[in-house]
């Protein structure tokens, strides 16, 4: 089969590589119909995640068909449509027990084209079949379920959930990527009082419009003082960090009130500064977190019920066999205008997406 | 009347000040029976607290006679003894309302010993008096009752509450100081597995063991390993950081558990360190707070039923006019040995205390 490999820093390829078979009782094979790119991709391309090794198939995000299961594999058989999480896991150990399956210590958590191969590929060996993937049963599209893989259940469990946005309140989403959009989109379930996006993409501020942003602010144009003036000085209740640096957390601390919430959701390379002699006497809650995937089953019926605009974060669909031409266009963002690309079976022309 | 009065810097002296006189429908006028001194009195005499003003007279917890009230005070009266809470309370505002007292946007919150005169001293004004006392009705002593002015109420809403302490969790306490060693005997409220307490003095670790601490661990001796031994390597799942030091965050980071949580109390007069690069994946929970001291009538009932070791925290005793004695004391802890002190109508000796 063909799969996009990581050669080491900055050096990948579209390439044939053996098909992958099944290892432990607990693993299904899937065909791969769509994929999709995530932003720790481009790290782990950047070498920014060390225990990626060279020769690894990358991709964590897939929908298919199952083409062959292990023994033990109960939930699932060939045939069946799935939805791939990025998280595998075990269902044994302690954190699986409680739901905290992205800590799974019997062999789980983000292992998809991280430590084992990945998505990105024509097939997949799917660890923990049982629980690492979920049955499509309803009329969605791939390349609106892959979202769900990763994108929306990390807006949702890390930034929505975690920030517990309530009725009322003032929610502040820094950074409007894939996941600060579905962020925006999912807090809608709670019924905030208004949603501010923050970015410095023109475009992508439009998108954060489409998907529910009441407000937005240029990252560079003293986003702070927006929140300040839309909360008579009080600040945010919940700020939703999805951009992963320094300076971007310590935006989100200056934007929220006392009793506030702060959830980060971005993936930071480097330490950052909190400046616990301001906010010691704050009473704020700061969250982080890889997400769990606990939510799917719940934003997969929301998906079926049409409550998701998923289609409004797609902007590019590619043939698999383009893979390095969507990573191209994806690395390019700024001057591509990609949010989040699918590749497979869906591609087709798409005209002004999300308008 | 005499009062303990800052001067500035490193100057303070217990003098003759004008007696306190109602300045407002709200406030009352309470003869102090029993006072103490926070670590918070002892940055303010280092300069640290800068709203603090020269000509103020200090102090923020208090037990004592009620002597007069405003015409719109309505639960206490001329005669009542009352606990005088450290924080303030407007009871209008929208934290008020919400029992966020501590930042009280109606004029209360930290007020007293801070930006107006406090109750180290013979009398003292008591804003918003209704919100801000606590009636004192059963038999409980003056330097027990004092501690719950401040000390309990933090420890065990800062720290405890805000770090979800549940049944069967590991807890870790850094810093055992009065408000540690308070959180230590408050999180047995909730049948923590075990409580590790930390500390570079052993004879506080000592009061820690009578408070409840299950293992105890110096600071300078890696004590992140003895959370490892006792945890098989996994972290404790309840941190609670009660020193106030960069260093000391940082240590409560590397112990907590993945999916645990970090409860801030200590007082911090310079930006920390957080490790987002490795805690991002970790789904951690930090939390920081001024009390707001919704949980005084609890623990009052608690104390009255003689489940708070009040009595183990405090040291010494002195008379109120020995107040200057008093802070040179505690100032010198390390030396003398002081954990809580306590000045007033109940000094007596003291013959091996908490033992």
């Amino acid at each position: 089969m063909r799969a996009l490999v990581f050669h080491g820093p900055e050096r990948s390829s579209w390439q044939e590589v053996p098909d992958p078979e099944l290892e432990a009782a607990t693993d299904a094979i899937v065909r791969i119909d769509t994929t999709t790119i995530c932003g720790t991709d481009l790290h782990i391309l950047r070498g920014e995640v060390p225990d990626v090794e060279p020769g690894r198939v990358l991709g964590h995000e897939g929908v298919g068909e199952v083409v062959e299961t292990g023994a033990d594999v109960r939930g699932i058989r060939p045939g069946d449509r799935v939805l791939i999480s990025c998280i595998s896991a075990c269902g044994h150990c302690r954190f699986c027990r409680e739901r905290g399956y992205g800590q799974c210590r019997g062999g789980g958590g983000w292992i998809l084209g991280r430590t084992v191969d990945g998505t990105q590929a024509e097939y997949a060996r799917v660890p923990f079949a049982d629980l690492s993937t979920h049955p499509l049963t309803g009329p969605v599209e791939g390349h609106d379920a892959v979202l769900l893989a990763d994108v929306f259940p990390t807006a949702y469990e890390v930034g929505v959930l975690n920030g517990r946005v309530g009725p009322g309140d003032t929610v502040a989403v820094v950074g409007v990527g894939p996941v600060g959009l579905a962020a925006i989109a999912t807090a809608q379930f709670f019924s905030p009082g208004r949603v501010i996006a923050v970015d410095p993409d023109s475009a992508r501020l439009d998108a954060a419009k489409r998907v529910g942003a009441d407000a937005v602010a240029d990252s560079a144009e003293d986003p702070e003082r927006l929140v300040d003036d839309l909360t008579e000085g009080l600040g945010a209740d919940v700020v939703i960090e999805a951009v992963g640096s320094p300076r971007s957390f310590e935006t989100c601390t200056r934007m929220v009130r006392p009793g506030g919430r702060i959830a980060n959701v971005g993936v930071h390379a480097r330490p950052v500064t909190l400046h616990l002699e301001e906010l010691w006497t704050k009473n704020v809650t700061i969250t982080t977190g890889l997400v769990d995937t606990y939510s799917t089953p719940t934003l997969l019926s929301l998906l079926c019920a049409g409550r998701l605009p998923t289609s409004t974060l797609i902007t590019h669909l590619f043939e698999l066999d383009q893979m390095e031409e969507a990573y191209d266009v994806f690395a390019r963002a700024a001057d591509t205008g990609a949010i989040k690309i699918a590749l497979g079976e869906t591609a087709r022309p798409l005209v002004a997406r999300g308008t």
